[in-house]
C-alpha cells in the first residue's frame, strides 16, 4: 500500500493505493464515531458492498446501506432525495460517515449528499473504477447534474480519506477502464510530460490491466492532482487547468445527452479539440498535437466528437458552467505537460477547430 | 446607519444597520461582478423589490428576479428548484451576486441555492423581519426542510454583506414582529443579562415599533450573535448556545406541520420549557424561568406549547437534527444570560417538564 497526503490545512486527507484495501477495518476505523451509510449502486454493491460492510462493522460502526440505479442519469435531485431520505430514516447524527462506495456518480452524489445533510457530515470514498480513483475522488468536488447542465449543483466538500483499492479495477468494463485513462492522459498532457511519456511507453501495460502499472499510474496521477488541489481549492486559479478537454467535454455529454457518452471519453475527444484549437492559437505545435490524439487513439478512445454541428457546439458551450459573464473558457496547451488558461479564444478560432475535428 | 463586522477571516462580512438603507447603491456595489439575481417573496417583492432592483441597477448590475410564494412550505425542493432553474435561464455565471430580499425562508432558501449553484456563488442578505435581521442573516447557516425535520439539508455559507433596514419593519404583520421579539429575548436571556434587562424595560417601545428602539435591538442582538459565531463558526461549541428553546421549538414546529407556528412563536414556547427543564435539573432559580416567562408573555408571546402529547414530543425530538447518536441535546439556564449544553439531560426531566408546560 502506498499513501499520499493531500496538503488541505484543517482539511487535510490521505489517499490509499494498493490491492485488498476494501477489507481493512484499519484504514476505515479513524474516521468513524459510531454510524456509517454505504452509498452504492446496484452494479458494483453485489461485488463488493458485503466486504466494505464487514470491514466497517470490524472497525465498530452500526451501517445503513442505500443502493441507487447505475448511470450519470442518477446524478439528480431524485437520487440525492433518496440518500437524504436514507440518511434521515436511519436517524444518523452529524457524527455520521457518508461511504461512497463505486465510480464518480456515486463519489459525486454521496459526497453532495453529505456536505448538505445537516449542513455538512463526514465522507469517505471507495472508488471502483480507474476514473473515480484518479480524478473525482481528488479535490473535494461533489455535485449532482442539471437537466441545463452538468454538475451544476454542488458543494466543495473534502472527503475524510480516500480508500483506492486497485483489485476493484478488475472487474471494470473496458470502456470505463479507457474511460479512466483518458484521465491519466490529460494528467500527462496538462501537467507533467515526463508522465506523459511514461503513458506512451505504458499504455498497452494499462490495457492488459498490469497491476504494477495501474498503481505507479493511479499514484502519480494523484500526486499530480492533489498538489494542483493543495495550492488552489476552490479553482480560483491553478486547478482550472485540470480542465483541459473539459469545455468541449461537457459540450458533448450534454449535447448527446448525458451517459451516453462517458465522462471520460468525452474529455478524450475534447482534449483532441483543446489540442486542435491550441494549434489554431498559435500556441502548440502541430507535431505535439498529433502525439496527444495518438495516444488517445492507441488508449482506444474517441478522437472525435459525435455528430455535433459546430453551432450546436457553441450552443451548448454557453450554458457550460465555465462560462462567466457569458463566455466559455478553455485550457489550451503551450507544450506537452503546459496548461494554460488564456483570458479570452477567439469564438472563430473554437468554431474552426470543431468543424476541424468533426471531419 | 451603524455597522458592524462578523469577523470570520477572509469570510468577514458587514452588517449595515439603519433606516431607508435598501435604496442605497454603494451598499450593493462592492460585491457586484455584473449579474444579480433577487429572490425575494409574493409579499415581499410588491413592497421592495422595486427599490432594491433601481439600487442593483445603479450599482452597474444586471437583475435577474426569483418570487416565490411566501410561508415555510415554501422552503423545500420544489422552491430550491425552481430558483437554481432561474439562475440557469439567467445563465448567470460563478460571479454572479444571489440578493435575498425577505424574511428567514426566502434567506435560508436563497442562501443555499447560493451556496450549491455552481459549487457556491456569492449572496447578500436584505432581511425585511425582524426575525431575520436578528437571527437568519447572522451566522451563516442555510438550509430548507425534510419533510421528517427542520433544516435537514443545508450549509454554511456566509453573506458577503447584510443589509438590515429597519423602516422594512414598518409593513411587517404584528405577528411576525413578536416573532422577533422572541429572539432578541433568547439572546439576551442566553447570552447577556444586561440586554435582557433592557428588554424588560423596552418591551412596550418595541411593541409599538419605535424607530430608536428596535434599531438598538437589533444592533446589540448582531452583536451577541456575532460575537459567538465569530468564536465558533462551524457549531462545534459556544454557539449551540444560540439553540436556547430549538430542541423543543423545532418538536413543536415539527408536531403542528412547518408553518401553522411562526419559528418565533415556537422557540417562545420552547425557551419557556428549557427554563423549566432548567429548573428540574437544579440549575436555574424558580424566580428566574417565571422572569423569562413573564416578558415572554408580555411581548404577545405563547408560553406553553400546543397540545402535544409528552410521548409525541420525545418522538418528535429522537428525529431532529440535534440528535446525536440517538440524544437530543438541550441547551439550559444557569442563570439569565448564562447558557450552557450539558453532556446530557436525563430523559425522564424532559416528559416531566412537557407535561408540565402543557398543563
Amino acid at each position: 500500500m502506498q499513501s499520499l497526503s493531500v496538503a488541505l490545512g484543517s482539511r487535510s486527507y490521505p489517499i490509499h493505493i494498493g490491492g485488498g484495501l476494501i477489507d481493512r477495518a484499519a484504514l476505515y476505523a479513524p474516521h468513524l464515531h459510531g454510524t456509517a451509510a454505504i452509498v452504492s449502486n446496484t452494479v458494483v454493491a453485489p461485488l463488493y458492498l458485503p466486504r466494505v460492510r464487514a470491514a466497517l462493522e470490524a472497525a465498530g460502526a452500526r451501517v445503513t446501506e442505500v443502493l441507487l440505479p447505475d448511470g450519470e442519469q442518477t446524478k439528480g435531485w431524485p437520487a440525492l432525495d433518496q440518500v437524504i431520505d436514507a440518511l434521515v430514516a436511519a436517524r444518523l447524527g452529524r457524527d455520521a460517515l457518508v461511504v461512497a462506495l463505486g465510480g464518480g456518480v456515486v463519489g459525486d452524489l454521496a459526497g453532495f449528499a453529505a456536505a448538505v445533510y445537516q449542513r455538512g457530515v463526514a465522507f469517505l470514498q471507495v472508488p471502483t473504477t480507474l476514473l473515480a480513483q484518479v480524478d473525482s475522488s481528488v479535490g473535494g468536488k461533489t455535485a449532482i447534474n442539471h437537466v441545463r447542465g452538468k454538475n451544476m449543483i454542488g458543494a466543495f466538500h473534502q472527503p475524510s480519506a480516500v480508500v483506492c483499492d486497485v483489485a476493484t479495477l478488475g472487474s471494470l468494463p473496458q470502456r470505463e477502464l479507457l474511460a479512466g485513462l483518458a484521465e491519466l492522459i490529460k494528467h500527462g498532457a496538462a501537467l507533467d510530460a515526463r508522465f506523459f511519456e511514461w503513458l506512451e511507453r505504458n499504455v498497452g501495460k494499462l490495457l492488459a490491466r498490469d497491476a504494477e502499472a495501474l498503481e505507479h499510474a493511479v499514484l502519480r496521477s494523484c500526486e499530480l492532482k492533489a498538489a494542483v488541489v493543495s495550492e488552489d481549492e476552490r479553482e480560483a486559479g491553478r486547478r482550472a487547468l485540470l480542465n483541459l478537454g473539459h469545455t468541449f467535454g461537457h459540450a458533448i455529454e450534454a449535447g448527446t445527452g448525458f451517459g451516453s457518452w462517458l465522462h471520460g471519453e468525452a474529455v478524450a475527444a475534447g482534449m483532441v479539440l483543446a489540442a486542435e484549437l491550441s494549434v489554431r492559437a498559435g500556441r502548440l505545435a502541430r507535431a505535439d498535437a498529433e502525439r496527444i490524439k495518438s495516444l488517445i487513439a492507441r488508449a482506444g478512445l474517441p478522437v472525435a466528437p459525435p455528430s455535433l454541428s459546430a453551432e450546436a457546439g457553441g450552443n451548448l458551450m454557453a450554458v457550460d458552467k465555465k462560462a462567466a459573464a457569458g463566455r466559455a473558457r478553455f485550457v489550451l496547451l503551450d507544450g506537452i505537460g503546459r496548461a494554460a488558461l488564456p483570458a479570452a479564444v477567439e469564438p472563430r478560432l473554437v468554431e474552426e477547430a470543431i468543424a476541424a475535428a468533426a471531419q
